[in-house]
């Protein structure tokens, strides 16, 4: 496995299909499930690796990120990626930035409602990402479903000839959904953090048993979600998976996302609904501690 | 020479180093010395036509801009292009386009104060192209030196690894730049058309005898430019090459434009200023009538 800091050697080092792992590092399982799903498909890997400061919208936020690059380097080369892609900021942003990618409604409600310029942000990198590294597949999470339509939006509509596939989220063995953040969670938040799934799944078990109306779900939702000192919800919302657009009547593929701050991590989750199978996809558990936690 | 509608044919046609010359069609000189040298520093030349509704402020300039695929096809062949990329709109668009690509200030000033939009239109559609079409190069005309600036910032931006030529501008033999829309100039317009460079040669003159501030050859254009009934200024501006951005004195590579409604047709023209050379490109004259009026 090579470890490059160039578009110009990810280029170089690629051959043959090329699938793209976008992540900003500190990975766990579920980045581990989409290098895994790139591998079977594609005959280079690239996992890239950076914390995109263009997405933060609160500069503490960026700070306190975490970032690993040997840990990662050791998970991706162990998971089967063929070459790390982790540019210095001064490479992605050499100049000062002036082109933006934006991608008007798409953008606008839920994360792009909390946090103003985000999925510019995110719109504006993997369009780097997708020019200079050229890739045929991208893969992305589920757990992550507006940015999933924002960068299938954006892929589609300025023609990078890319397959996205969103790939469904994977979880601790409690039941919340991995995130790079929760290494920040301290053990007295994490009761309250485990709410959040736990109201998705209500939601979802009343998906399943024929609920379509968005409000009634949202309102399921809501019951499990005790809104105290150490949890703030900013929004529980039922959205069109294809362009995060409202919906009222689940008829198409959708989701119930939420988002709440416990303590001073703020995370999200959702789970995917889909009206032709009445199934909702509420991810896949890990059976053990995340390697997040320091295993293996 | 091949003729393709779809991104995904431009693609498996194409192979060696390939040069874009990205066009809205009805070409003349200028776009055939963009073929030229596309041809001599590629091994595939793809030549786009699609007049881009996107770019367009005005519905009747649309509609009336000249189109001609057949004739284009013959002129691209002839001058040694590889393929013709003509997408219809709606392989341009298949959907609502979302996506958008700004650049910020270097769309701001000169055409961008004037045609609200057009940078983005043009900034989305080349962005596309880059994308779509994957070519190593890519042509544009000095003659539109703002949209120039636009594209260089948009592809260095977006981490193309497509390298961004501007070449220079080609007039008529009486000095006109070549532009599509001179076929809508009836030949009483034609005198004040005249004007523009004229006023150009002007302050280009000045310039090569030392005259450095920004200000001075502005006032030296504007005293050619009779504004009356059938010339109407919209600006005379200089400008920095790199991102079009205002400059007093010229102490890196500069131009001034011009733009100014004839009867009812916009045009523009610039002349580029290289301090360090010293010299003015007023472009290439033809020595005879343009293709454009039926010569071959």
């Amino acid at each position: 496995m090579k470890i490059v800091h160039a578009f110009d050697d990810v280029r170089s080092v690629s051959d043959g299909r090329v699938g793209l792992v976008p992540t900003m590092g500190f990975l766990h399982e579920g980045h581990l499930s989409l290098i895994e799903a790139a591998k079977s498909q594609n005959e280079t890997v690239v996992v890239s690796v950076f914390v995109n400061p263009l997405q933060f919208n609160e500069d503490s936020d960026l700070d306190e990120y975490p970032r690993d690059l040997d840990r990662d380097a050791l998970l991706c080369e162990t998971a089967g990626a063929d070459v790390v892609f982790a540019p210095d900021v001064s490479h992605m942003y050499p100049s000062k930035q002036r082109a933006t990618v934006t991608v008007g409604c798409v953008a606008e409600g839920m994360e792009g409602a909390h946090r103003p310029g985000h999925f510019a942000g995110v719109a504006t990198v993997v369009a780097k990402l997708l020019a200079g590294v050229r890739p045929d597949n991208a893969y992305f999470g589920r757990k992550d479903a507006q940015q999933l339509a924002v960068v299938t939006t954006m892929a589609r509509d300025l023609a990078f000839p890319t397959r996205i596939s969103g790939l469904t989220t994977v979880r601790e063995s409690d039941g919340l959904a991995l995130a790079s953040r929760n290494v920040r969670l301290d053990p007295d938040l994490r009761g309250s953090a485990l709410k959040l799934s736990e109201a998705l799944f209500d939601a979802a078990d009343a998906f399943e048993a024929g609920h379509r109306a968005a409000e009634s779900l949202v309102h399921i939702a809501m019951d499990r979600l005790v809104v105290g000192r150490d949890l703030q919800v900013d929004y529980v919302e039922v959205a069109r998976a294809e362009d995060a657009g409202p919906i009222a009547t689940i008829d198409t593929e959708s989701f119930l996302a939420l988002a709440a701050r416990v303590g001073g991590v703020r995370l999200i989750d959702n789970v995917h609904l889909d009206p032709d199978t009445g199934i909702a996809d509420r991810g896949n558990r890990l059976s053990g501690p995340s390697i997040l936690y320091g295993g293996s």
